[in-house]
């Protein structure tokens, strides 16, 4: 990506693009901390400030559960990042993905009234990531890491949901594999095919792909194919594979499968692309099986453009482009994820929540009004993240006790 | 600590009290973070999130510069706490002490236009602290530390200062040591004596008294006895000490005193409290020179209450005490040490710094204009963290370059 950014010519800012800036509402920044307490009088200094302060932190040191009750903990999620895999950008490191997060911030705050904040990390080493996510825990209900890239990411994970006793959340790759899914329920749904008869083909093994992949077979599709950067996740390629593909070649690709992109996607009914801008061509589209559904999900340009992919064949199109039609964006679940986690109190994020949000989603859009270009609700259609939010917190209530 | 909150019955939160909480506005914390765009069409989204968000993050990636024009860098400060010395509880640890860290983010917006955002950790190790603070720095145009315990907190700060390129600054040593030098010298200005004549002793030893007893003395008080829980500071004690008694030990105390408070406050001038409640008797206070001075700031109540003192011969009487006459808070000095910093885009704060608030601070009150009851201004008067904002930026632009 370096080569790129320094390819475009943003060395010197003008005032004019200040200006621009600026009337996007993005000069200093996007969100900001304000108080739900007023301080004019010495009566105010008295109750927010000291002595007032006493009472709420001594509850809290007898009983940390009294945290929900009288601090920000119960409605304040960490938004956490590296900047190691910002879409449509690449590794930009801890400082400059700040607009993004605070990007996200805004989204947590008017989509579900959640009071969400950026926490750019200025390491990328896995250690010192978790060391430093469970060491300002105790600020928020929840962490929502963001553009972490793979294999790291899901060490990172794993370990902190081991660690914290609130739920952790990879946006990257389970809010998109939870979109993406719901998109491809309702798809096959209008298509009304069966997902165990549905072949797929994945571009991209990384965050979002792997997530993608797994919730996939979770859902019945058996056959699955993905290709990284070098191609199809095969068996010949072992010894270049750490943990991460090593786990995907598992339950994919079962046919053995050698070869390129080409190869993946020939005779498939699904392609998925969680890759890169305009890797998948109009004659790959051809070679597909026939009414191909087709979710390119680049950023910020898709794997491929919605009109040359319909005049290829394409029966269903979705990308994560704004105000096109079938937008699949992780905007569509984490407000309603976290929302839900808030609510139930909840002190993990367990798969059967994933999949309630999941379905939730799907059911937004009722089987009368599925179309070729309506297999989700729009992303800032009202009662998307209150459904979500409530499907998540009934999964979380009638968890097992085991 | 923990023997004084059992004794509270705190066990039981009934209706009533969580009623009284959140009448107080403290009820499920005292902060949001709010957004600063709307979030109502396609287009906005557009603009805040992706593809909008890509602009700004590549022109800091560039430039990390630019991340104080294109974030909430440029106003926003990190209130970082442990929760091991908060004023009037003790260490109750790093979740309990946030409602005091609300408190103060409300303070910093309230009072001086900042977005503070508090980092509670959950770890009181030195290291991990430092290291912590450095992996999530990236964020914030600075760094408040708060009610970390000392030795250890002289250690953090230091390490901080040296590692990061934002001011950092324990606000309960400097802010405090500001504001009592403040008020110390308006009243030896009222009471027209020099500070070179001026006989101090000052109760507490932590990260507040020895923060104090430098600023004094680098006003000009040469004649100061500091006492801890155990007694005069003096040299029969030296194989007890640590390495921050030992640097007390070094500026003050040059007639070699040895005992307690009793013996320390004879004959002085200036009686300075940061320890505990009650532990300056009347009977001490009429050992003490004619027309004493006594800021007594234990917190949530007075070394001495101020009639005491006053019946016991005290000239002019100050506490922490919100309302009382003569607060002596560091909210008097914290927004606009912030603010300046802020506003100067300062990469440390600089003694020159400091005492630079101290006069801003000490000139809001006229000559003609003091009293007894009036060395400070009132921490809610207009103006006060304007006035110290502009003394310290001022400080940073002239700093040295050398």
């Amino acid at each position: 990506m370096k080569d790129e950014m320094n390819n475009n010519d943003i060395a010197g800012i003008t005032d004019d693009d200040e200006q621009s800036l600026m009337l996007r509402s993005i000069y200093k920044g996007k969100i900001e901390v304000v108080s739900k307490a007023p301080v004019r009088t010495k009566d105010d200094l008295a109750t927010i400030y000291i002595p007032g302060i006493i009472e709420p932190c001594m509850f809290i040191a007898k009983d940390p559960e009294n945290a929900r009750r009288f601090t920000i903990k119960s409605n304040t999620v960490a938004v956490v990042s590296d900047g190691s895999a910002v879409p449509g950008i690449g590794n930009i490191g801890g400082l400059a993905v700040l607009p993004a997060l605070e990007g996200k911030a805004v989204l947590f705050k008017e989509l579900s009234g959640i009071d969400a904040f950026p926490v750019c990390l200025d390491t990328q080493d896995t250690d010192e990531i978790v060391e430093t996510v469970k060491h300002i825990a105790p600020t928020f209900g929840a962490i929502n890491l963001e553009g972490i890239s793979a294999p790291r990411c899901f060490e990172i994970e794993r370990r902190l949901k081991e660690e914290l006793d609130i739920p952790v959340f990879h946006d990257c790759q389970h809010g998109t594999a939870i979109a993406v899914s719901a998109a491809v329920v309702n798809a096959f749904r209008f298509l009304d095919k069966q997902l165990t008869y549905v072949h797929a083909v994945i571009s991209g093994a990384g965050a979002a792909g792997a997530a993608v992949a797994k919730m996939l077979y979770a859902l019945g599709i058996r056959d699955i194919v993905i290709c990284d950067s070098k191609g199809i996740i095969n068996a010949t390629r072992i010894p270049e594979f750490g943990e991460d593909k090593l786990e995907l070649l598992e339950f994919t690709n079962k046919e053995g499968l050698t070869g390129g992109l080409d190869e993946a996607v020939m005779g498939r009914d699904l392609f998925i692309g969680v890759s890169k801008p305009g890797v998948l061509t109009e004659k790959m589209v051809r070679s597909m099986a026939d009414d191909p559904v087709i979710f390119a999900l680049a950023s910020p340009e898709p794997e491929i453009q919605p009109d040359l992919a319909r005049g290829a064949g394409a029966r269903i199109i979705g990308t994560g482009k704004p105000g096109q039609p079938n937008q699949i964006d992780k905007v569509l679940v984490f407000p309603g994820i976290f929302r839900g986690i808030l609510d139930a109190h909840a002190k993990e994020i367990t798969e059967a929540m994933e999949f309630a949000a999941l379905h939730a989603l799907a059911g937004l859009v009722p089987a009368g009004e599925l179309s070729e270009d309506h297999v989700l609700p729009a992303v800032l259609e009202g009662g998307v993240a209150e459904a979500v939010a409530r499907a998540v917190a009934e999964a979380w209530a009638l968890r097992g006790e085991g």
